[in-house]
């Protein structure tokens, strides 16, 4: 389904993901730009199920997102859907956007026979084309057809643009002796690019859980795994994570069970990874600690500055141990540093201290390094304690390749 | 002298520039790192030369920036003298740096018998690597005896780095029927990498001018022309501009004479221009035009929001008239937008108004354009009158090529 050569950075098969009771899957070749492959993705999820979110937050967010936005925190009544299409994003469309929206969800309430209120659609792909929204208002009866509780792989299937891989992770525990499940999938390469990648995240739990509570988990979770991943700097209109809690184990949990905290947790950062790694382009993986910073924010700044420099980047990709280019980013960044408090670490290796390339340090030790699939680069401003981690991938010639491609 | 194919947007030949009185310039090969090219230029400067500056704000400054800053606005007693060097950029060298600063400018002010607060020097190329400032020191008296007042093309010569051509502009203008002449001499090609680029300019005019006057009339066009530039979003930790009035031309100007800032403007803009003309990789050349931002300083985030994105930039590379890449840098810049306000124009070819594509473009107008060498993108925010303009360039393979590449 790819058009571009596998990751080397992919896992070596999808995840086995476990079924979550009270949510049934669905897909189908709607034909909404690609021929040949299935495109569109639904789940229907049972009555009761909470469903939570968060969303890019760009000036120019697609219609979808907006409706997302405007229903999420509605009362769990009735049975709910979720509706994905790839192929095109529904953004920058003007009024004809919201349209296709109110056509697609209208559509959906009536064959699925649930609330519009519900109805909770995505769209990735193409920017500022019409979406026909006829082709995925045809497929809806297949799709209420074909609805399975072991669809789930498929959907992550239906909805990539560039991936090169399907995305899915899976935390399964215990809590007072009964199992909860929390499956999740997700798509994204770049952070955007017209006809090609906007990152949609859908999580699903059997656990019962109050909207309140799951949305500030989600909230709160997404600040520290999606927000701190970067490819290109660039940010969707399109970032969409939905989370729906079907609540068909019986186990009620909240925003305090650790359990599920920890579970909920790891399947999003797992998913984030799995995103990063997928980069356009990507041949690293990187993780960039920054620690010592004055606040946490502020170490998060720099993290970023380092995580979306291009010089960085085009020097991990070169397998070049350039610390002088982390430092021009600290520097760059805006948050407080001082150039002589400052120490650089390469894996376990440290380069730079006290303004200065480390005695000890040899040039062959960071070249190892960067020859790593995984490389961790580690930041202390020595300042005070504020701590970030962020993850990204380096920048490479297959990234120019696809993304100055001409579209048509 | 160039390691990089000439820029496909290079001017046809370097200016003809005029000599400015009371400015003598030298250039020798003093091996600081390169073999077989002069990399050490010298300006010597006649008494009572009033001396301007701006910097590179970046929290990791180098040694000899901060060694400038410290020295500017005291008074101008007696000659001054500035020393740059190409090869090595003395930054994140700690305290050894500030010894090679000061073991420098105390043997210029000894040779050259000036007060070392009258020294200034810059060092660009590889970061973290200890100056052999000794080489440096070696070649004073040889660099004192070649002073020369028709010296300043060498001087643009010797400070390059990864530059394809030199950079040099000139404005000569009558004010009270006497002639005074501006010229400026730049380097620079990404905004910083080690054994690569930092930006340094140097302007130099026979106009009389008082210190604060002639800092504040730098300082407001740095605001517009340097600080208005980006090649890849990378901010050096040694940019420096120098600006140097010999007074001999007799004639006074203040921060208000109309003749003075226009050719100073002009001469600061044009070789802003030329650096990002020799912009790593770079093909195109793209003007950002912002209008109707709620303030000019938000216009500015969005233009260089737009002019820092890979995905714009790539879009360029490729000659893909991907406006749709441009409403999504606009909506992640973080100042306001109404996505259904905004118009977006490539050339003059109004593209996108109203939240959509426009209902009379087509696309192959935008290709057209975007065949050119020269590229205008004009976005209206239709929410008030902050406007912009920033300059940048395309993201290539060969930009990749530079950067990835083994620093040794």
């Amino acid at each position: 389904m790819a058009k571009y050569a596998l990751s080397p950075l992919a896992p070596e098969a999808f995840p086995k993901l476990p079924v979550i009771k009270g949510a049934r899957f669905a897909t189908h070749a709607a034909g909404v730009r690609y021929k040949g492959r299935e495109d569109v993705m639904m789940v229907a999820l049972d009555a009761g199920t909470t469903i939570a979110g968060t969303f890019t937050r760009s000036a120019t967010r697609s219609a979808p997102v907006l409706d997302c936005q405007a229903k999420l925190g509605s009362a769990p009544e009735g049975e709910a859907v979720i509706l994905v299409n790839a192929g095109n994003s529904n953004a920058f469309t003007g009024k004809a956007g919201v349209a296709s929206v109110q056509a697609i969800t209208g559509a959906v309430a009536e064959i699925m026979e649930v609330s519009p209120n519900r109805v909770f659609t995505s769209s990735t792909g193409v920017i500022g084309e019409p979406l026909p929204h006829g082709r995925i208002i045809d497929a809806l009866d297949a799709l209420k057809g074909k609805l399975d509780e072991n669809g789930i792989e498929n959907a992550a299937n239906a909805i990539m643009t560039t991936d090169t891989f399907p995305k899915g992770s899976v935390a399964s525990f215990e809590i007072n002796g009964k199992t909860v499940n929390i499956a999740g999938i997700a798509k994204g390469s770049g952070m955007i690019a017209p006809d090609m990648a906007t990152m949609l995240v859908y999580i699903f739990t059997d656990a019962q859980i109050a909207q309140d509570d799951l949305q500030a988990l989600v909230s709160s979770f997404t600040d520290t795994t999606f927000n701190c991943i970067t490819v290109d700097s660039d940010t969707s209109t399109s970032d969409t994570l939905l989370m729906a809690a079907t609540g068909a184990s019986g186990v009620e949990v909240s925003h305090d069970t650790k359990a599920f905290r920890e579970g909920l947790h790891s399947v999003m950062l797992d998913l984030a990874h799995q995103v990063v790694k997928d980069g356009e382009g990507a041949h690293k993986f990187v993780t960039i600690n920054v620690t010592g910073a004055k606040t946490n924010a502020e170490a998060k700044v720099h993290a970023m500055s380092i995580a979306n420099s291009p010089l960085v980047k085009t020097a991990i990709a070169g397998e070049d141990p350039n610390w002088g280019r982390v430092v021009m980013a600290i520097g760059k960044s805006g948050a407080a540093a001082d150039r002589d408090l400052l120490s650089i670490r390469f894996g376990d290796i440290l380069v730079a201290e006290k303004g200065w390339v480390s005695p000890n340090y040899r040039e062959e030790q960071g070249a190892a390094i960067m020859k790593n699939a995984e490389i961790t680069i580690s930041v202390d401003l020595g300042l005070a304690h504020g701590e970030a981690t962020v993850w990204t991938c380096d920048l490479t010639h297959t990234y120019i390749e696809i993304n100055a491609d001409y579209r048509s």
